[in-house]
């Protein structure tokens, strides 16, 4: 589909833009590469030009004009996701959003920044105040808050704090309308759920409010043990201790500390390292529960002064699997919720199954105030009907599997859907132009960039 | 028995002490009278002399004295407890540690204090840096942090944090034995709980080492409930959201609201009140959990700062007994612990069984991670009998009683004990001269002052 580009440059005024190759391409693509199955669908997706607004004025005027024009729409932070969720996939207009950036307040227990503002920088100027962000994902260093908040689900503190999705981890968005006279709507309390894991497809981020909590001296500690299964259970019993404050708490089954070679050979040969961050008051805590579960501590540092090079964040969730992916270019995984009843049972099952030939990664955390773990089998890929074959596989051991190889919303399943998301949809969007293909909604249909593995997604009811 | 106290003054050289009868009537009870079983028991059980360390080193002095004359020798901080802990059973010496007093070191999430330090104080000084105690007694404003380790179990906080004895609440205590030579022993880890609840039967405390967290400004709020069952389930929830920082849930069915005079008639008739304190950033998600339960907000204030005159928490735990004597003197209850599994269908089967007849009482926080509630029926107290029927009939439910009725350390039933137990009471206090009554042990009888009553105490095992 071509679009009247040269028209709407024409109507942006002095909003800075490009249409070079180079920038579009840059742009255009986000960390979905981490899929094989999106790196071949989302080949040569691209924008046609990039808008970048430096303040909201400009924002409305890039606004005005793709309405205007009836130009696609699709808004980009940091660029880190892993599903393309800031993919263009029918071109159009990128909107990079990391100009749009800057602290709006600090509060107590509270920070508000402008929607591109980076989650470091925020960290940064927080913690001169005495706080920090409760979540943050491991891309901390790149990502955007609001780019954090539409595109992602959790990450370190989420065994802490809960999912993003949990009450009170969003205080509050503005966002704005794509219509000829763009509205700004403020959403607070629930409503905040209506844009968070929407990648955009309903409304454009302005400003984000988010809890923050005082800041912590972190303490990076690489846990060995001889057994996954026992190192399943400090993970979990590690979740459930009130009284130790952590951040971080993510299970990696032989061999992957061997895969991941920044770690070298620092833990031992067929143990599973339990990576962790911990408040550095509560180590003392720490210790004594992996003691109790016959843990070894084979490293303990402050944060980022691993003798690996990066936080240890970065070696974690979707992160992780780019650092096996430096040694082994084709592995993969999926995003399999263990639910919290039945979670060690189940995790004994899959571990079973597998058998020692595909090591489990796996990170603990809350959801709805209980403990679960997310993770998969580690998977060498060879083709979409092997990936099919193990989210079959994990689902008849009681799984939840989202699909973290598809770019459409619904098809991911994290975002729950009902009324209220159409009623918004309509009103904030209704030349349906924000992100299209992302979300099959009225007769947009999604995109053909969706895989076809048969997951369900996950389920955010509670049993009972 | 008599003692030869005189000689014992002797050797205290300037060390401060009084065997006035008004000193000795007034130190040698503590909140005992809120039970009008120990109200019976405990009647006329004084000291003969008060001895008031104001260093270690008087303490010491005290120690070797009484150890040379063969006395007992009974530790008390602000006499705060309920259970009669700090009466000595058996005269000779009280030990008022109040007067040992001093913040040792303040750090990052960690306090240590000289054992008499009054817990409020040691709150205004931490606050001063940023920190606060996790979790307090509803007897802040007397009670000593020994007291509370010795004698007590959670309080506010516990919601958040979980119970004293949960790992990581209790940092470290240096203790010292009761011999010829006194020994000073640094307990840490998990080897706090040879001291904690254990009524200072087997050391006496000198410092006392606690996490703190970063302070909060916190509000008081008074939620009413039509219906008691829908409270109940919104206290749980409540427990359960990581994201809503809390200091307390106490559940007071209707008409606990009347009952307690301060309260006037803010909580509308029938209604039952869930009392909360909850860090003022996360109101807003607080209100959205209101809402969602069908509860109304009828007060809020910042702590201390409520209408009815005192802190919300001097409302709660046994502290709301004593609320409720103003008016009702012979109103009682029991220490009920409602599991964490089957917790709502065994406040249900509860709640059915008195059929509004008395109301329920309870305070909900964790144990072992998992959300409990504590608590009983109000009792109007006729005699013992109808005491241990009570028990027997929330045994019949599920629920755990322990026994706040009696003075005895295996008779109430919180601590749990075990060989090293055995080897450090023995080793700590070879004369057996601590607190004697309180913990039956080797051929030492626990006083008659136990009370008969049919409880179990809190089992801290986990299910399956």
């Amino acid at each position: 589909m071509t679009y009247p580009i040269a028209e709407f440059c024409a109507d942006l005024g002095d909003v800075p833009h490009a249409t070079d190759a180079m920038t579009i391409r840059k742009k255009s693509r986000d960390q979905f590469a981490v899929s094989p199955l999106l790196r071949q669908s989302l080949a040569g997706r691209v924008a046609d030009v990039v808008a970048s607004p430096r303040s909201k004025d400009d924002v409305l005027t890039i606004i005005k004009a793709a309405v205007k024009h009836r130009i696609p729409l699709t808004a980009r932070g940091g660029g880190t996701a892993n599903y393309g969720q800031s993919v263009p996939l029918q071109g159009g207009i990128l909107l990079d959003m990391t100009g749009l950036s800057g602290i709006v307040s600090i509060n107590e227990g509270n920070v508000r920044a402008l929607s591109g503002t980076c989650m470091a920088d925020i960290d940064v100027a927080a913690r001169e105040k005495g706080w920090e962000m409760r979540i943050h994902p491991s891309t901390r260093s790149v990502s955007s808050i609001a780019g954090f908040v539409a595109g992602g689900s959790g990450g370190m503190g989420s065994c802490q704090w809960g999912m993003l999705r949990d009450r009170g981890n969003i205080t509050a968005m503005e966002v704005v309308s794509v219509e000829a006279e763009p509205r700004f709507v403020e959403l607070r309390g629930r409503d905040v759920e209506l844009v968070h894991h929407a990648y955009g497809t309903n409304a454009i981020i302005t400003e984000v409010e988010m809890p923050t909590t005082p800041a912590w001296t972190w303490k990076e500690v690489i846990v060995a043990f001889p057994e996954f299964l026992v190192a399943s259970r400090f993970g979990v019993q590690l979740a459930s201790e009130p009284a130790i404050t952590k951040k971080l708490i993510s299970l990696q089954e032989w061999p992957v500390a061997r895969l991941m070679t920044a770690l070298g050979d620092i833990v031992p040969d067929g143990h599973t390292m339990v990576n962790c961050m911990i408040a550095a008051p509560t180590m003392d805590a720490f210790k004594g529960l992996v003691d109790d579960f016959g843990g070894s501590i084979v490293h303990e540092s402050l944060e980022g002064q691993g003798f690996y090079g990066a936080p240890i964040y970065e070696f974690a969730y979707g992160h992780g699997l780019r650092q096996i992916q430096k040694s082994q270019p084709t592995y993969t995984g999926l995003q399999g919720m263990f639910p919290a009843q039945d979670l060690l049972p189940t995790i004994e099952r899959v571990h079973a199954a597998w058998g020692g030939t595909a090591p489990l990664r796996m990170e603990v955390f809350l959801s709805q105030g209980e403990v679960v773990t997310m993770g998969s089998p580690g998977i060498v890929y060879e083709n979409e009907a092997q990936m099919a074959a193990i989210v079959a596989k994990l689902q008849s051991f009681g799984v939840k599997v989202a699909n973290s190889h598809t770019t459409g919303v619904r098809e991911v399943g994290i975002k729950q859907f009902d009324d209220r998301d159409a009623v918004f949809k309509r009103s904030m969007d209704p030349h349906k132009l924000l992100n299209p293909g992302k979300l099959d909604f009225d007769d947009i249909p999604a995109s053909d960039s969706r895989s076809s593995l048969p997951t369900q997604g996950w389920s955010f009811r509670k049993a009972g």
